[in-house]
């Protein structure tokens, strides 16, 4: 892989984060311009997070999740991540760094970006819900069934896209995730991506936060195997309807 | 038909309901994070999910609804409902079959990712609008007529898609779902597709739902006839219109 | 101008008012199940509404808007009103006849989808907003402004649609639509469209709503005056800039 | 510079503002249609606001915005602003002098639309959000720093959408803008464009608003260095990643 493609990956996954964090930020603290703006909101505003993501890392295929490149990786149909970029291990093991290194970094600019409202008194100890997910009801094994559910749906109908003609760009995979959100989003805030929960809850776990509360740590395994389950399931039935 | 066409067309239809479930589940219960988000929420996630499911779908032609292949088939204009898969009887029947299995299975989809939120006490008596639709004021007559209305719009502006230059692929009758919705979907909940009413309404009264109430049988007939007979009204329009 | 031509029209200006009617019913009508959704409900369900008009009315041109015509009319770069339908006299009254009767006979759809919710007591002497326009501060000359803007911006963009590449079709100018509701419709209600206020506004006053109030007569020249002045100078603005 | 490629930007800017300061208008006033339609008409109205300038603006490459512009310039892999428009210092400061005049022009439209609504004494004293920006919580540096993020996106994303297939058009910088309302606009409202904010601040100060309070000009420096240094950062990054 050339240096090239390692960066458009991780730039990519820096601007997804940098938005979808953004506008969690937005909608979930008090005293912003869109506080309690709702969850259209947050479901639009991670679904054209991915869209800004997905304009700036095509010469990666801008996976920009690693439960993607798990889809693609077992989906034998398949052949390459991009076009000239094979699927061999130290290949799937970029892109995964790149993009835990652009989720972590895209969550530092949340929080540079919204560094006031973060700090401020009234927001104290609910900061993490700008960082990663949460269930709305904690039951681990039916929480890790909403995730695979969720990012199954991405990752089949991602390989959908590529059977259907059309001439929307990265807006039809934007509009998938709006779509996530709305409909399986409500129970554990749709992580579908490893390292979109993994690499804020790093940053929420270390960067300087006035008043922030726990890191939540016993959850954080839930959105890396649900999302990394739904996307091996997703590429297998992409396998075999496509 | 091919196996492969009966199951995109399941498949299709599967993620259709799955989707438009689980957006009626994450609006409609209490304790969801997109708890009371609204009709915009509401038209927009059943527009996507219909979206979704014709992603899947192209090479059964994306029906999901038996109204869709009524208003294929009393049009003489249309002389195959995908191609290569030839209007015959039998053929009627298995998108028929394909239709209702997939609808059932989505509720159970949309059942299993909203688990812990269905079996709340707090959402005791209140499911069934998580899984079929029902009217804001009951009247069995003038809700068959909003449901008429509702499908044949649906029905004729897709016939009207295939006649019209666009690239937007499933994005086109995704957005005239949602003006449906927010437009002819008020008064009765829009089933304007039969088994999109009937599988999951099976399902709400087969599963095991804590404190679930009725299904509400006696209302069930109305998303059937009405959507049926707004379907064939619109397969009949199209083809004097275009 | 062929019976074709003028029934796509006219069957395309009935859409729009049904869609459009439909959504001002589910919104601001007590009872609904997408009562008080809201200012963003309303812009998308006119805009979606123009889509669905203009997917059906492709062989007119879908005009579907007396202020559009003018704007032809008066444009002369334009030599045509659609492929084949010469900017004569005779067309132009044509286009008329045929907005006017699409207009009535959606606002008559409307009622028929929302008929319970129009006649509940509950929403007695408030149904004309289903039906056509009104300010929120009543200022003749201030409100034949503001719908001049509005009218102005459309017509004017419209011709930038077909000076600009893309393959959106319909949608262009439905999102059009939705960018004048939400950002030009908060003083007037935005008739940007001289039928679609007179057509509502006669069926408003005709059919037998239990409760109804007046139909605002004195009103009612400020939402024909506006959009035609808007139209034309749009319709200007256009042959001078592009 | 021909005078139609300047009149195209003047306008195409103007067109901008008075649907920008449309959607605020509707939203921040009290008594109109769409008062408190909240964060996502905001985000959407803008967003849309920026697809009708730029249908209008094809030829002068509807920059529509001095970062826009210094983004190109500073980009060495851009050699033109537009086809044929060479990218000299009379140029540049051409487009600054159209964009600040369709500025200052199109908030002079959103009044004139508004008129009665600016100056009705339930809206005295907070009109200013209808023409500029004004940050959640102040702190110039931190202010500073959130717009630099949203312009930076703004330009970089820009940049992206020339190397990526698809058929949008106007509608892909459209959703850009609706992107970085929702996740980036909340702490500072979201100026990214420094006579978005100026020129409409200069018509806040000029304008005959009954009631009106100051104009905030110590903040105005803010999202006049924000949006130019992140337009400047933007365009380097488009240079080093395209």
């Amino acid at each position: 892989m050339s240096t090239h493609v390692f960066l458009a990956e991780l730039v990519g996954t820096f601007i997804l984060l940098l938005m979808g964090g953004g506008v969690c930020a937005n909608v979930a603290l008090k005293g912003t311009l869109g506080s309690a703006a709702g969850w259209v909101a947050i479901s639009f505003g991670w679904g054209l997070g991915v869209y800004c993501g997905v304009w700036i890392a095509g010469i990666s295929g801008a996976h920009l999740n690693p439960a993607v490149t798990l889809g693609l990786l077992v989906n034998p149909d398949v052949t390459e991540y991009a076009p000239g970029v094979a699927k061999t291990l130290a290949n799937t093991l970029l892109y995964f760094l790149a993009q835990f290194i652009g989720a972590f970094l895209g969550a530092v600019g949340t929080w540079l970006s919204y560094k006031k409202h973060l700090d401020d008194p009234q927001n104290a100890g609910t900061q993490l819900g700008v960082f990663s997910t949460g269930p709305a009801i904690r039951s681990y094994g039916w929480n890790l069934v909403t995730e695979i559910f969720g990012t199954f749906v991405l990752v089949f109908v991602i390989a959908g896209l590529g059977h259907t003609p059309h001439e929307l760009g990265p807006l039809a995979v934007a509009l998938l995730v709006v779509a996530i959100g709305l409909s399986l989003g409500g129970a554990t805030g749709y992580a579908i991506n490893p390292f979109r929960d993994l690499g804020p809850r790093v940053a929420h776990a270390i960067l300087p936060i006035k008043g922030k509360g726990s890191s939540d740590w016993a959850y954080s395994w839930v959105p890396l195997a649900g999302p990394a389950t739904g996307g091996i399931l997703g590429g297998l039935a992409a396998a075999l309807m496509f």
